[in-house]
C-alpha cells in the first residue's frame, strides 16, 4: 500500500483525485490539508464521498506528509514549488496537479503565472507527466508536472502527425472547449449558472497560459530544438462550453506532401495501439464528450476533409485525464503499478 | 415621459429593468448608480443593451436621483430605507425591488433580514406592489415594496381560493422552484454552473425569507386578522432549478366543503377574468416555466386530483413577473398609465 | 460466475446495466438482444462501452437465453410477461426493469398500461423488488418486478414514517422530480434539449403510472389491508427537470401524536442502520440529485419543518437506485452474493 | 398593413416567425398552415403565443394564400419550390426559410438535398436574402431564399476580410457551433436532452450541407468567377452545443500583405458603419451568444493573434438573425418598410 498525502482538496481536481483513490486498490489515503477547512470531515463538503473517505482535512503541519510516500498538490499555481524541496529530500514523490513543473523555461513561468520560480533546479530535474509520451521517464522522476487539461489533448491529438513528420507544423490551430469545472471551485461572477448556462463563447483570446505549454510540449513531439523553434507554433482558442465536465479539441493542420500520401487512419491507430487510455475511432466518427465522462479515457478521430488538410478531433474528461485520473497514472508509473490500477472507469453514458 | 433613475443596477433585476425601460414609451432613463462601477458604460456590463443603453454608471451623488419623478431600487436588502425618506419629501416615487417594504410588521423584518428597519413610518405608508390583488392602494402610492420572486407566484395561486374561501387555509403546502438568477449576480459558489448545473435540490430549508411575507399576505387576501393568525399558514419549500429564468409553484391545500363543491376552473377564470398579465390555462394543464420567459406573465392551472384536494400550478418568470417587470407594472399605476405599458412581451419559446 | 442475459438492451436501462455489469466480479454477459440492432455491436450505440463490452445486439433466437441463469428485461412494458414463463420453467431467474411484476393487481395492471395481463399465475408468484424492504422475499424468488424509479424514491422516504405509524397515511403529498432519462431514448418531441432544457413543469397532471404502484406498495408498508385501503393515500405529482439523471422526491406528510412525539431523525436512522445503499443524512440536510449521480446509493433528510408536519428529502440516480443498479442490486439476492457486489460506485460529483 | 401568410408554421422558425410578427406593427397574419395540425389553435401548440396569436393551423387549400402579399415557408426542403410559381404569379412574394433558394448552382442543389430542384427559372431569378451582402437585390426580388443559419455567420465574419482582398482565401477554417434548435423541433434521438445536454461533439463531419452554400456565397463577395472557384475555399466544421438558441463562429484565415498591414478592427467598423444589425465589439472582445438571444443582432469581434493570422468571433441568434428575424428584415426591404421594423428587440439576458 502507497500512502498518500493530498494538499489543498478543497477543489475539483481535489475530490476527482478522491473520488479515484478512494477505490485504488494499492492507495492509503493519510491526510488531506485545507488551511480553511481544518477540521471538516471531507465528506460535509463533498457529499458524494460519505461513506468512501472518512478523513477531515487537517492544517498542513499536523498532516505529516512527510510519512507518505507520494503527496499529490491540488493547489493554485505557486504552492507546489514551495513546499517541494521538502519533501523531496523526504523521499516523498510529488505529483503537482498546477502549473508549477509544466513549463521548462522559468521565463515562461514567470511570464504567464506572474510570480518567480521559487525552485529552478527542481524545475530542471521535474518530468511533465503525459504517459503516453514520456512513460519512461515518469518511472524515474521524483518530481512530476501534471498537464494542463487542455494540453493533454492537443498533444495527444498532434502526436502521431509531429512525430511522423506529417504535417506543417508552423501553423497549428487548437479550437478547444471546456466544461466549467476547468475555471475551478471558485466564487467568481463568469462562472456563475446565471452567466455560463445558455451561452457559449471564446475566452482567453489575448493569450491562455496553456498556450506556451502546448507548443513547448509539441516542439518537443516534433523534435524541434529550440533554435528553431518558430517550426511548431500552435494558435491555441479556448471556448467555455456549458456543461460541467469535458474538453473537445478540434486540431488543424495543413498536410505536407508525405501527410497527403499516408493512411492517416493507419498512423493514429499504429501510434497508439498499446495504449490503454487512448482509442482511436473507426474513420469517419466524431468523438463527443459524454463518452469519456468520469474516465480516464482519450477519444480521438482523425479525418481528411481536404486533400491536403488534416482535422483531428479529441475528447477528455477535463477532470479525470485532463487532471486527477492522469496524476494517479502518474502514480502508478512511479510506484511500478500496473499503470491503469484504479482507473478501470467505464464512462457515466447517458 | 417620465425621468426615472435606478440606484444599484449591476444585478440581474437591473438589468432586466434596463431590457424593459430601453424600450418603454413613457419613461427617459434619467441615471443609473454604481458605486463601484462608476464610470463604467452600462452596455459593457450588459452587452445586450448595446444599441440601447448608452448611459454609464454614475456615483450616488452624480445621479441627482431628486430630479427623476421614480427612483427604482435595484439594492440590496437595507438601502432602500435608508434613502427613501429625501427622495419621498423631494416628491418622488420609490419603488424597492428589495425587501425593505415588503413585511408590514417591523419585528419581522428585523428577524429575517438582520438588521432594525430604518424607517417605520414609511414602512407604515408603503404600499405592497402586487398590482392584481392590490392595484387601487398602488394608484395613490408614494412608496411601492415590489413582492418577493416566490411570493407573487405563491399570491396568485392561492388567492381565489382565499377569497372565495374555499380551502383550509392552515395547512398549506407551496412547493416551490426557482431558477439560479434568483439568487442575483453574486460570486456565490453555490451557484456555480459546476455547481448548479446537472442538479436539483432544496434550499432554505430552515426557513426562507419569503416565508413571512407569503403568510403576511396570504393573511390578507383571506381577511384573517392578526389576532387569528394561526388560520392561515403556508409551509413554503424552495427548490434550485438549473435554469437561468422561471419560477414553478406547485401549490396543495385541503378543499372545505364550499370548495368541494365549486368549480374550481370557473372560480379562478373569473377571478383574472381581467388581468392582462395572468392567464388561466384550460382544464388539465401543465404550465411551463419557459411558456414565460423574458414577459410580465404568469400563466395557472387549478386541479382537483382528489375529491377534497385542490393543486395549482403556477409559472412565471422570476426576473420580469417576480420583480422588475412588476415593477414597470407599478411605476405605470403610479403615474395613471395603461398598466402594460412598456411590458407587451411575447415570451420567448424555445 | 453467473450467466447473464438482456433482453432489449437499447435503452438508458439497458447501457446502464451494460455499465454495471461490465465491471461485475460475478457475472459474465452472455447475450443481449435487439431485433432492431442485430448485429450492431454495443459499443457502437454506446461510446462509453468501448473497451469494455464486445457483444453485439443478436436477435432473441440467436440468445439462447435458456442457457443463462439469469435474464434481466429492459424492454417496453409487456415483453417481459409474455416470454417469463419458457425462462422460468428453464430455471433461469427473471428481472424485469418494466412494469410487468410490479402491480400486483391485474386490474390496475390493465387499467393503467392499457393491456391484459399475460401470465396472472406469474404475477402471483413474483416478487417486488426493492431489497431494503422485501429482501427475504426477493432471495427466494423466480421472478422479480424491479420497482419504478419514483415509487423506489417515495416508498424509501415514508417507509420509516409508514411502519412506525407515525403519520396520518390517509393524505400523503409526493412531490417529485426526476430528468428526462427517466423518459427513455425514444425519438419524441417534449424530451427534445429544444423543448425540456431551460425549462420546468409538472406532468402527468391526470394521473401517472406509478400511482397505483406507490400506493399499492405503501399500503404493504404500513400494513394496512385492501379493505381498509383509504386508510393510504399518496397524491403523487411529477415534475420533469432539464438535466439527465436524478430523482427529486419532496415528502409531505401530517404526522399523528405519536409522530409529533418522536425523535424524527432517530427514527430514520434505526431504520435504515443496516443499509448499505440508503445514507440518512444529518439533520437539517438538503440532500442534491447530484450526490449520488451515477451511484446505487440513495440520500434521505428528514425535517419537521412545523410541530404537526413531517418533511422528507430523498434523492436517487433514476438509472441506477431507481432501475439498473436496483436490478443488480436484486440479481446479487437472487444468486446469494454479497448485495453491494459490482455496486461499490463512488457517486461522480461535480 | 401586409398581408401574410406562413407556410408550415410548427417547426421553431415558425413560432419564432410568429413571435416577431405578431408584433409587427405593419403585418397582418392571415394564415398559417398545417396538413397535420389542421384546426389547432396556433396557440395550443404554443403556449408562449397565447393572448397574441389566435389563428388555428388551416389546411393549405382553406389558407387562400394568394390573397396574401407575402408567403414565409418555414417548411422542409422542397416545399417551396413545389408552390412557389402559383404564388409568384398571382403577385405574391415568397420568402423560403428552407434550401430551396439558396443555392444557385440546381445541381450542387442536388447532391446536397438529394432531390432535382423543381422550378429552375425561378431559382435563376431567386435572390440570396442576406440584406447586409445584398440589399439592392432584395428590394427588388420576387424570391427571396433566405440564408442558412451558420452561413450568415460565416459570410458576415469573412466580408471585410474578403471584399477587401485582405486574406488568402483558399484555405478559410470555419469553426461553428449551434445550439439544438438549429436541428427543428423534430423527434429524434440524437437532440434529446438525454443525449445532447452536458455534451459537445462535432457533427456532419463528412460534409454539411451549409457547406456549399458557404463556399458559393464566400466567392461571391470575394468577386472570384466560377472559373476561378479554387480560390475561394472554406472548411466548415459544425459542432452542437447544449443550448436551444445561439449559434458561434470562430474563423481564421492567412493574411496576406495587405491584410498584415491593415488596421483590421478600422476595416469592420467602416465595413458595417450603417448596419443596424451588425454590431462591431471593441478590439479585444469575445462576443457570447446570450449577448443576441432571441434579436436579430450579431455580434463580431476580429483579432490578430499572429502577424500572419485573423480569427473573427460571431454570435447570432440562429433563430432569429439566422432565420426568422433576417426573413422579416427581408420582407420589410421587399414592401420599402423600414429594415429594422418589427425587430427592435433588446436581447434577453441573462
Amino acid at each position: 500500500m502507497i500512502d498518500v498525502g493530498i494538499v489543498g482538496g478543497t477543489g475539483y481536481t481535489g475530490v476527482e483525485l478522491l473520488r479515484l483513490l478512494a477505490r485504488h486498490p494499492q492507495a492509503r489515503l493519510r491526510a488531506i490539508t485545507s488551511r480553511k477547512e481544518a477540521g471538516m470531515p471531507v465528506a460535509e463538503m463533498y457529499p458524494n464521498l460519505r461513506g468512501y473517505v472518512d478523513l477531515a482535512f487537517t492544517t498542513p503541519n499536523d498532516a505529516k506528509l512527510k510519512d507518505c510516500q507520494v503527496v499529490f498538490f491540488a493547489t493554485p499555481h505557486g504552492v507546489a514549488m514551495s513546499q517541494a524541496r521538502e519533501l523531496v529530500d523526504a523521499g516523498v514523490k510529488v505529483i503537482d496537479l498546477a502549473a508549477d513543473f509544466r513549463l521548462k523555461d522559468p521565463a515562461e513561468f514567470e511570464r504567464w503565472y506572474g510570480m518567480p520560480h521559487a525552485c529552478t533546479d527542481l524545475l530542471e530535474e521535474s518530468v511533465y507527466g503525459l504517459p503516453e509520451l514520456n512513460r519512461e521517464a515518469i518511472r524515474k522522476a521524483r518530481i512530476v508536472g501534471n498537464p494542463g487539461c487542455y494540453p493533454t489533448s492537443v498533444q495527444l491529438g498532434y502526436a502521431p502527425l509531429l512525430d511522423q513528420g506529417l504535417i506543417e507544423a508552423g501553423h497549428l490551430i487548437a479550437n478547444c472547449a471546456s466544461g466549467t469545472s476547468g475555471a475551478g471551485r471558485k466564487a467568481e461572477v463568469h462562472t456563475l449558472l446565471s452567466e455560463a448556462s445558455d451561452n457559449f463563447k471564446a475566452y482567453g483570446v489575448k493569450g491562455h497560459r496553456h498556450g506556451p505549454e502546448i507548443n513547448e510540449q509539441l516542439r518537443r513531439i516534433a523534435r524541434v530544438p529550440d533554435s528553431r523553434r518558430n517550426e511548431v507554433s500552435c494558435l491555441f482558442v479556448p471556448h467555455l462550453l456549458p456543461i460541467v465536465r469535458g474538453i473537445h479539441s478540434t486540431l488543424y493542420a495543413r498536410l505536407n506532401s508525405a501527410g497527403q500520401d499516408a493512411d492517416l487512419q493507419a498512423v493514429f491507430e499504429a501510434f497508439y495501439r498499446n495504449e490503454r487510455f487512448v482509442d482511436v475511432l473507426p474513420a469517419g466518427s466524431a468523438p463527443e464528450t459524454r463518452s469519456v465522462r468520469a474516465s480516464n479515457t482519450v477519444r480521438i478521430a482523425v479525418h481528411k476533409p481536404l486533400p491536403d488538410t488534416v482535422m483531428v478531433l479529441v475528447v477528455e474528461d477535463n477532470l479525470t485525464k485532463g487532471a486527477s485520473g492522469q496524476a494517479v497514472q502518474n502514480m502508478n508509473l512511479l510506484f511500478g503499478l500496473e499503470e491503469s490500477l484504479g482507473l478501470d472507469l467505464v464512462p457515466v453514458l447517458p
